[in-house]
């Protein structure tokens, strides 16, 4: 009974949005693909009214969409279209409850932005590494049920590596206080880690311990220009090797990026084009600036003798690392305003990774003749942002209308090399059919045993992950 | 019907043992504290082997023991006392199936030894950073099973942190092909992590794809005295912001460690007695050795100067390197030479530590005049083996005796902060009661949520993890 819930929930003085103008920023997400409706919005502020909404769902059989900052690209955090779910905010649970220096933790509720954690940490002379396009307003709990990924993986890993506890809760309305900011715990199943990256469809997380870091003192960029993918993955072997941990970010971008973000941005590249690609390197050192410029010069100096790489420029200062990290970070703002594209986040292994794009891009060209391929991305982690825009003059509804065939001729490439289709942004709604195709019925068998154990109502997030059965 | 299980499996050339003396050496733990019982030992030879096996005990409702190089510390590799079940041995599993230069990875089967993975990685130049006392004869389907830990934790992670994708069989005989050399795949629940640390209750791991590193070009160890474990807390951080991912372990030795050291194995210390306590201190660099030296030393002439040491030695060579660790490796059988003592491998938050072992050590000296505290361990990652000796005089039958009392003072404390009963050997048959005691029940239930899910016929290592139900 619907409006029992909402009367419910109010006289739990828990605040609900009822009013299709007010619910709307919810029911959208923000790349405007997935429009879904909804019973209302639910914006319990404590853990304790997380677990009344949950319980009074689970009790009524209505359908749950946990939601933080609604920054996905799968569709994952709203309704899918025709459902009678509610969405449940977690925006509004947004203290840092703890910071711990001796053993460099921060505990955080699920609301919290990323800036806001990161912000938190530094205001405590320490580093929270993990960093998004959207850290202004996406929230951890929404880092945490995608995995989130981003520029700083090489070093310090994905979200779930960056999480040592949370607090959550189940399906049936239990909450789960798993708050330990432990390194080392083996007393049990990984509980922590399913959750994680499980989009909210085995429970909701609503507070979570996460590792800190000691602040680099020293960061230095460089912009280098290389013939071909190949020359980048060497680039990546000695880069690792001389620079070990000390190198947290390896980008790889295409010369067509570079010429987007300056049609569209009037932003000046680092270094002339010409080149093929190009690799943005940072290297972060607790030394002192000298002594790690000298480091880093030296590997540069080193690829440059190895003719791995054709040009480079060093940041000076931290303005300069700042508009060579912009070149990378307005690739995908200078793609939308050029059109529509398509996107593939695909992650390889980083041997395979020089192989598969030779091959795969002469069977896209050979499909779509003239298609553009914008390819850049984490080669670090073997993630690239493999996208795919129309040749120039072509509609975007006429483009868009292969979507289907694209797509298969990027992944069933990228899964015959053992990859992934969707290295970092989740399944949600936009992949969830695809990965029936993709990943192999033992693995989706063992996925549905545990959805149907741990939430055999099916209230968590329908039509996210896993496609009804 | 047992019989029919054993001729079944010889009918397909599986290797199996079922004479009582040739059982005997998989029947026991190396400790001897934990013997059972079995219809037969099983040691197939490959995936498929391994999945007729579970298969066929599936079918008869036969429980299986899964089992490595049964070096484990808390019975988890044996059968329970009285079962009929069968071991599963996996050491014949044991080929190394691949290594990858570029994308740092090796793939290995469940039987290999540690050190056989180590020795692999190195001979291609490369660090697989795994290590622990019984690196010789432990596997890394055990390493998984266990989420083993070690001593360079705080540099590079427990085993499911090095881990990046599994070959497994599932409790229905389901083989899981899920060895993807991935750093970033965000494509569903993440099975391999729980599989990882379930010591055997979820399914058999077969294979891992595990992450390898560049070799550090220099390693220097220090010995440090220190007055308290205050001192030891406040060097931990001092060091993890000097050095940041160069300190690669950071390990707390109490005096009484070095005597036991001294009169069972005759190693002199590096540092002259008188100190209460003691830190091993790695650093591992890739820069040449006078580089990462002065900053070393830097380190330690800061503490020095803070007088957070009293007395540092520094190696000068490898062999150097080599004394100092042998002082920390060398605890544990010296205690054992000197006689019984009661294990507590826990972890607590780092800042929780100075102040848990100044309480509760006097809790125990209270209810136990004269009992020795054995207090070492990687306190880097917040994780002590925090042993407790009779005082000098009594039997070890009487000691024994009290075994129940001091857990409980151990381990009310360590809860009470958030800690961990278990911090790196698991749970196995030694804990899975007590967890009862010390776990919610909300984390309990959804494990059994979990177990009842994959392995509704509770076949996987019964006994160990949970307790039936």
């Amino acid at each position: 009974m619907p409006s029992t819930l909402v009367t419910h929930l109010a006289a739990l003085h828990i605040p609900v949005i009822t009013s299709a103008l007010d619910m709307q920023p919810f029911l959208i997400d923000w790349r405007k693909r997935y429009q879904g409706n909804a019973l209302a919005v639910v914006q319990p502020r404590t853990l304790e009214q997380v677990r009344q909404v949950v319980q009074a769902c689970h009790a009524r059989n209505v359908a749950i969409v946990p939601q933080g900052g609604n920054t996905g690209l799968v569709g994952g955090s709203v309704p899918v279209a025709g459902d009678t779910s509610i969405v449940l905010s977690l925006r509004k649970l947004s203290a840092v409850r703890a910071l711990d220096q001796q053993n460099l933790t921060i505990t955080v509720e699920a609301g919290c932005t990323l800036s806001q954690v990161q912000d938190a940490a530094a205001g405590a002379g320490l580093l929270f590494p993990l960093s998004l396009a959207s850290e202004g307003s996406c929230t951890i709990g929404g880092n945490l049920s995608s995995n989130a990924g981003g520029v700083q993986v090489l070093r310090y890993g994905n979200a779930r590596e960056l999480c040592l506890g949370i607090e959550a809760v189940m399906p049936d309305g239990t909450a789960l206080h798993a708050l330990r900011g432990l390194r080392k715990d083996n007393t049990g199943y990984a509980l922590k880690d399913l959750l994680i990256g499980a989009e909210g469809t085995l429970g909701v997380i609503t507070a979570a311990v996460m590792k800190l870091f000691p602040r680099p003192r020293t960061q230095i960029v460089a912009f280098v220009a290389l013939e071909s993918v190949e020359a980048a993955v060497s680039l990546l072997g000695l880069a690792q090797k001389r620079l070990d941990s000390s190198l947290t970010g390896f980008e790889l971008i295409a010369q067509i990026c570079l010429d987007l973000v300056s049609k569209h941005f009037k932003e000046a590249s680092p270094l002339p084009a010409g080149s093929a690609y190009y690799v943005l390197l940072e290297c972060s050192d607790s030394q002192e600036e000298a002594v790690a410029r000298e480091r880093f010069q030296q590997v540069l100096e080193e690829a440059m003798e190895l003719e791995l790489i054709q040009n480079a420029a060093v940041s000076a200062s931290v303005a300069q690392n700042k508009a060579m990290w912009r070149q990378r970070e307005l690739i995908s703002e200078a793609q939308a305003a050029e059109g529509t594209n398509i996107k593939h986040d695909i992650s390889l292994p980083v041997s395979a990774i020089a192989g598969f794009v030779r091959a795969n891009s002469a069977r896209l060209e050979q499909a779509f003749p003239g298609m553009r391929l914008v390819n850049f991305g984490h080669l670090g982690d073997g993630n690239l942002h493999y996208n795919v825009s129309p040749p120039l003059g072509m509609s975007d509804s006429d483009f868009l209308a292969h979507q289907a065939s694209i797509n298969k001729i990027v992944y069933d490439d990228v899964v015959a090399l053992s990859g992934s289709i969707s290295a970092e942004h989740g399944l949600g709604q936009l992949k969830c059919q695809e990965i029936e195709h993709y990943k192999s019925a033992a693995e989706l068998g063992v996925m549905r045993q545990i959805k149907n154990a741990l939430d055999p109502k099916g209230i968590m997030n329908p039509g996210k992950v896993l496609t009804p059965r």
